[in-house]
């Protein structure tokens, strides 16, 4: 089977642009991308586009990926568009490694992008919810954050987690988001201001969230034994991993929908959790950080408070989580967060990450959750990437 | 690269269902194609699943496919939303015959389901709309109808066609519709009915249209080399070819999308136009039809107002086309259609086709088109099929 590389990544900024169409965001991230790679617009053999709410906010369904491509200049590559809520943009890179993996293609471009600032915040709440089955969450009225607080309420109750490590992994995103300049929130705050703010759902408060964001973000990939490029000047990158799931109704004896995809990754890579060197998680609420440690094997679940007491989960540590910011601070325009993650892992493992750049990383691992099923995520992605040449 | 077959088809009749959801819609096509091939729920290990227009008409967006399968029962298999206006059903095949082909899994379901029949039939009209870039087309006031009447003013004005050829491609659109018991319009017209029914867009009438439509279709495809079926009594169906394409802006020296995917398609299957024995055709409007004999490879262009007539592409000729009725008998639920016609092909190949039956084909192609970019089309993909038992 054909090795897949990352050629190159790009993002348009992450937060509110009120002058920038959709395509306005998804050309800076494709043009960003194909120039990281040293590509031209006609390299690009096929593009898998996603985005998850320009249907009801911008009233384009159908062919929302060529209606951005076709102003970018990229014609005759096959275009998909696919759609799976958060996990829209992880879809979008899993569908493009199989792609080469099929002998389909050889390079092949993945993109995100989202405009969830519209004229009536109200629409852009009411699309989030569509992330779930509406016969169902109609019915209970439940949305994510309440998801999310649910879930962290459990861990408190039963111990597993203190008040304090919900502030404390809020305070280590906000920090992190601090050094990315694409970042949405690009500001420290003290666990007391992070306590203090506004409560959203006991026990989350506003400065544990995501917020609603415009943003895209590109990955161009290549068979790894492809045509040699112009400019391969940039330390190398393969795709060891990549793994879809969806989720499954929950019962006390099957492991977590994330768990099962990540378990398929690292048997994929033919490595385990201890070999990760730097995570990107879907901290769509920056507390659920923690439970991921759990659930990607880092730790058992009576362990995670202390990882994160410990500081190894911070840019210093031994194996930094989240070094953009993650979901709730350098933003989270939906369709556009799993590539957002894989662009900031790319850089990482290429020593390009300025101010936030973790130790010499060789393997690293993003994962990306989207919707809701009754419990579990509705879609899950799990990609594991692999510096190639040894740090010197 | 492994070989990849289908092992069983199933629809859900098209139509008007009022009393039917889009997941009562789904479901039926699902579990008529597992127990096609004798397989259960939990045999399926990867879903694609094509929709077109459900976040504008029904509001659910960003999972479609996960709240349709949750209800069938299958759970745990990655599910991946795929949209590409009236391409999606193929586009969603094509990406199962790439994740066999990748190595990710060995059964794969492709779903499309679609729910045109709104309260507000204006919604519907409107929803048609994102086909094509609403950027674009607000201005121009187009739609499809209109692009397909442009096109045959075109051939009538070049002297390609004559009028009467539109007529007689419809009233064999209708004949065949009537044998289909799964067709939305079973019923047959004479030429003077389809020339005196009402006008839509000049050259073409109410008769020649495909129009809003329910339905559903699922193929499930499984490698050819893995596991034997419990139930392999039916003759084996191969596909040989897959092939995506999106469109170019149309220039006098560059082919048309279906051209050139149709080309890839015949070239990844090792055939020609001339072997193939059986065909289904985007027929939005019946007379598109006989625009794709050229475009597809079967004749010259000036020659396919004389294919029609020598009654070649008829049920009982050397070539059939849309022995199933096509999009404007059969019906066109936008999501279902691409596999509504590989459903028609495996059963004309398995012999299966009842009193539509052509003569013992062994080569088929699906032809399937979606949206618009500035006068080609936005997504188009080429299925060509094969029957591996020879006809005893």
């Amino acid at each position: 089977m054909p090795e897949v590389e990352v050629a190159g990544v790009g993002l348009h900024p992450f937060g509110r642009f009120p002058d920038a169409s959709l395509k306005d965001l998804a050309r800076v991230a494709v043009l960003r991308a194909l120039a990281d790679a040293g590509l031209g617009t006609k390299d690009v053999e096929a593009v898998y586009s996603a985005n998850a709410m320009a249907g009801l906010l911008q009233g384009q369904e159908q062919i929302r990926g060529q209606s951005v491509l076709r102003e970018v200049g990229i014609e005759n590559a096959p275009v998909v568009n696919v759609e799976n809520a958060c996990a829209s943009g992880s879809t979008a890179l899993n569908q493009a490694v199989m792609a080469i993996r099929a002998g389909a293609c050889e390079t092949v471009l993945a993109v995100g992008f989202e405009k969830m600032f519209v004229a009536d915040r109200d629409a852009s709440l009411n699309a989030l919810e569509s992330a779930a089955d509406l016969d169902v969450i109609a019915g209970l009225g439940l949305q994510f954050t309440a998801i999310y607080a649910m879930r962290l309420r459990r861990w408190l109750d039963a111990g597993l987690l203190e008040p304090h490590h919900l502030e404390d992994v809020s305070v280590k995103s906000h920090f992190n988001g601090s050094l990315n300049p694409y970042a949405q929130h690009q500001k420290v705050f003290t666990a007391a201001e992070i306590a203090a703010s506004r409560p959203i759902a006991e026990p989350l408060t506003l400065l544990m969230c995501s917020s609603i964001c415009d943003g895209a973000a590109a990955v161009v990939l290549r068979r790894g034994d492809g045509p040699a490029r112009a400019a391969a000047v940039r330390p190398r990158v393969a795709v060891r991993g990549s793994v879809g799931a969806s989720g499954h109704t929950p019962a006390a004896d099957l492991p977590s929908t994330p768990t099962v995809c990540a378990d398929r990754a690292y048997e994929e890579a033919g490595v385990g959790p201890a070999d990760i060197d730097v995570v990107e998680v879907h901290d769509a609420m920056a507390p659920g950080e923690i439970l991921y440690y759990e659930q990607l094997g880092f730790c058992a679940a009576d362990e995670a408070g202390h990882l994160l007491d410990s500081g190894a989960t911070s840019l210093r540590g031994r194996l930094p989580v989240n070094p953009s910011g993650g979901l709730s601070s350098r933003g989270h325009p939906i369709g556009a967060t799993g590539l957002a993650q894989v662009a900031e892992l790319t850089w990482q493992l290429r020593g390009e990450a300025g101010s936030r750049q973790v130790e010499e990383p060789r393997l690293a691992l993003a994962q990306n959750s989207g919707g809701w099923l009754q419990g579990e995520p509705a879609a899950c992605n799990v990609h594991i990437l692999e510096r190639i040449e040894p740090w010197s």
